[in-house]
């Protein structure tokens, strides 16, 4: 693997990392169509975690097995494949340095009631992330939650046990409780929990693509009197990238909801012109026909490239 | 023991385990009559922590003694035997490598006010299931309930103990807390609790036989989307395997209250027929005379075995 | 020490101790006039805890001294003498070797509200157990108190690290809380919660002397259907028994409040009747004159020797 | 340092304890113009923590100077020096082998709610009290508090770790919380805290002196009944010295507010009479001018060396 | 680096610590222009952590990149720089041994809601301080709030650890919770937290200026009682000097809000003609255009040095 002088250039950022966890970003960066640009497209499958197997797989009954998953993120050539222990367990043999793999850390689940007392389940370890040939871990953070603290707490511990082992460190950054549903999609907030994230230690940060709406009064006044550009998708994710320590971080957004194919282009060309480095897409691409999502990650990909 | 290709094919669906868990799972698998068939039946005994020693053993008062219970699952030749440790330790010299065992690990009992906040008490450890012999430790979740965090983070790290040391981990996983009644025994959260298992890294789940009643709002309108079949007991375990990685992961189901013969019978038969790997069948053994007992198990072993 | 065969055939019942926590078991079986027998009679002197030092020990001042205690229990040649940490910290070395002790691990004070939320504080660990030469290590259980859950897993806890030292684990088990005053003292529950700590793994469980009352409907319906004796005390001490495991676990009963002495001679010819194995005996015999408390000691002693 | 028989004495009744906490008791018992008395006046100063510098020292504003305290120890020629940890580290160079200290290992502050609740942090270790070359460790309980047991169960820790590093252990037992005002200083529960912290394991025992006040009505008739002697406040401690294991057990005194000095004088005389070992004298020194102070702990001093 | 005298009889006041812990409060104390004067100015960069990253940087959109503010410390020749993990990590090797750098350990958001309530995540260990070179930790408390004994206890632990490894510690003592807002910034409050943070050991303790403000009726008596002078700021500063053990250890302000340059100037000589150690300056340095805080840096350093 050569790594090339943007790839290297990303990595000099991460000034404190060893070089183990520097090249396990490397692994990630290199890796599938997108290796040596700087962006990454991730499959994503902890759903079934999150709203049960039915919701997620009943459309598409071959995801019902992990294997289907892998052999998507193999096939799409994509950067990465994030899940839970279980899920990973169930391939990480027949898969294993076919693709660089994150083991998701933490998990919530819709039969527990949340809210303000939004939390995630710890249902892995760093030496679990060891034993399956893991390049990163993915932890989830929901700040305004009554729980911000322990999450923090918790990410904390894992993630300086996660770096003396050489591994990278992915934080899902998702605002939420102690404020309003669009809120938890404003660009304030959103912003707010990705610099979080960042002074916390993350090596790639993942944010929902923000709305226009700002939550907070005392923000509100600072958006308007600093005039900053929140007007269009890609003004947003440019102002993401920017608190993420003005690029010295990797952020990749999450589409949300399943949408049609062309909100998911446009949202990649968002991502790509504001200077996000990426997209996390799940639902999106399981839910659909395999062809037609292999079809849809390709088309990604392409924009990411610059081609499309 | 000469492992037979059905039970190593199971074996490989575990791709991440060490040998001793893929051992001590194989142990069961090849125990008793039902050994290489890739079906189970385990006689667990921890309803005196659950209703009571009279309420569980005053009509076959033979049964307040541990080695009752250990002699039953030898002569019935079952595939292995379930108990909290003072029981197991009650006997585990008499009948060392006589039948594999299963540590129960945590224990609930009906003193304790339950409902919303449904917990169990943590009574046994991974060394204690290694110093009794025991091939694989037992474990209960109650997605649903607000201990919910709680109960997966203690498996986590359990589970994470008994692997590194080679036992099997098998996991009782009953919805209930902060649902209906009939939503602790419905497909959608039963189906969504075993997934849960499978993604915490269970070698085997443990539900209980679902009705055809859906809970979740969300979930009964993809039911219906996909026109997923919960008409019949058969087509409930078939989804219910489904949702385990399509059949990756061993699940067992217990048969519920004590009922009659027919209806025990029934419900082996919908197991089997719809792909599940077997019962866990406690009162409905140990509360008749230890003959028709028997007689039972061997009629139910024969049913997984295609002869009735 | 030469074990008779009464003692080797108690000791086999704990198949999965280690010699060390054989050796102590017998240590205390075979000590004193009932050494031998497999019946104990074991002063325990926590009351000081429990109601304070005046109100247990002014009737009779001389027993503020913790010396008063270690002499009554040699010269009343009894089996055991159990205490908490600071009470055998004063008469370790003056009375070592001169009769098995047993650390009282936790403790309850009547300053701390209670009630449903009943609930002891660790005040020992094994590590003192072990410095002082302690046989034994008890443990007080509230089964039906909203700390039930974390009482068993401190017992699980320590009872592990003791059995592991070669400790036996006496487990007082005393259900209370979420449960009428009534219930507190009756059969189903007591037996119920003797039941649960042979299942938590005790080698000795104390529990009090149970009325006939029936606190839970389910159980009181299974004592009537299956025609469980309960009418007399001898009769109630049985089942206790026999919920004890059908006897491979000793089982010892405390008098309760103080009472004449008719009422403990009474008291302990239904514990052996019943075959119970022996009395737990404080308050009736310190809160007496020496003489007369010895010479009751005596009696008791007689009947357990099935003199009297 | 020759060791007189009044002190082997009393070592003689820490039967469990190490050479090294042996040699430390015996430091502060050996040490100053009490040395060899069996009596003890300590000096503590933490109540900087308690109520606030200014209320503590504006009145002799040397008093902020941790230096003062210390010397003020050494030229009144006391047995010890009590202090949180960081003002002995401010003077522990300066003074090292001066005078016995011992390291207040928690807390309290009148910033944070108490009531019910009352509780401190701890604010040391048995590390620092080791590294700071102290003599023993100090440690308040708040029996009656709603976290009795949180406090008992700290102790129990700190003081194993304590013991096994050679240091003494040293209780300051306030009863408080879910009782009346006056309870807080009536003699049957001052009595009861006395005692429990003997049962905690600790060597030596701080209490306030007690009113006639008799708080709870069980003791009260038992008070009565047995027709203990609370009438003087000489009678008072002599009940208290009871308690502690009926003088097995070291217990000084708190002089409570600041007060004039014949009301010190009268407390030292009672203490004295009483067979208590002394007193633990903070406000009342160091909130005097020096020389005022010096003379007032030298007349202490000669009473409890009976020639006032 | 030779260090002189006043530094020397600084040094000399921190008598129980180890060498390195000496060493890098010397490397504090003689770095930058204000080297070797006993005065310090700190940078801390936590704000986009409490307030977010737009109302913190957007001003001065340059601030969002970490390096922005390592190389204002530098180009200030200041004596110090504070950030959290994620931030020093970003700039950690570039800047490496060019500035001494504190590794603010944990930290508040606007997210999570506070009042009463107010706490802090812990977000870094001495492990990462280590890793980073930093030559201090600074640990943020708030008595009053009902956290305050965990906040406490946190600190014990932490500062501990650090002092074994040789770092410095430095609490930023806020008083907040329980009290009115005029309280979070009076004087006997905020002498009260600073008196504290001595107490628990810290090397360096931050406070806001204090007003003239008395929050507590007791406290208020004394101040009245005793005449003491806090009618100036200049004579508030000397105050909270004095109950930091008289000048024994180092105590430095912070600013509080963004002000015009002459109330910053004016702050500075009341804190040098008050005794006290220094500034800490966030907001008021970063959110001007570079040149300009530049100027404003250098001035106050010149007042420090007795030039203005």
């Amino acid at each position: 693997m050569r790594i090339n002088q943007r790839i290297k250039k990303i990595l000099s950022h991460y000034e404190s990392d060893n070089p183990g966890t520097k090249g396990n970003l490397a692994r990630i960066l290199m890796h599938g169509k997108l290796g040596g640009t700087g962006r990454m497209v991730i499959l994503p499958v902890d759903q079934g975690f999150e709203h049960g197997p039915a919701r997620s797989f009943a459309i598409n009954p071959q995801a019902y097995d992990p294997h289907y998953h892998y052999q998507m993120a193999v096939d799409a050539s994509l950067s990465a494949f994030a899940a839970p222990l279980g899920l990973l367990e169930a391939g990480a043999d027949t898969f294993a340095g076919a693709i660089p793999t994150i083991l998701k850390i933490n998990s919530s689940n819709s039969l527990t009631p949340s809210g303000d007392d939004a939390n995630q389940a710890v249902t892995g370890s760093v030496a679990d992330a060891l034993r399956l040939g893991c390049s990163a871990i993915g932890f989830t953070i929901y700040p305004g939650s009554n729980y911000t603290h322990d999450m923090f707490e918790e990410l904390r511990e894992i993630a300086e046990e996660a770096k003396s082992c050489g591994l990278a460190v992915i934080v899902w950054s998702y605002v939420r409780g102690n404020m309003s549903k669009a809120g938890e999609g404003g660009i304030d907030t959103i912003a707010y929990g990705a610099h979080m994230a960042c002074l916390l230690g993350a090596h790639v940060i993942k944010v929902k693509l923000p709305s226009d709406y700002l939550e907070n009064e005392a923000a509100k006044k600072e958006y308007l009197a600093q005039k900053i550009d929140i007007s269009t998708l890609t003004a947003r994710v440019r102002h993401v990238v920017e608190t993420c320590f003005q690029g010295r971080r990797l952020v990749v957004f999450s589409g949300g909801d399943a949408k049609d194919l062309e909100g998911v282009y446009d949202d990649a060309r968002a991502i790509r012109d504001g200077g996000g480095n990426g997209s996390i897409i799940g639902r999106n691409a399981f839910r659909r026909p395999k062809n037609e999502a292999l079809m849809m990650l390709d088309t990604i990909i392409k924009i990411y490239q610059g081609k499309l």
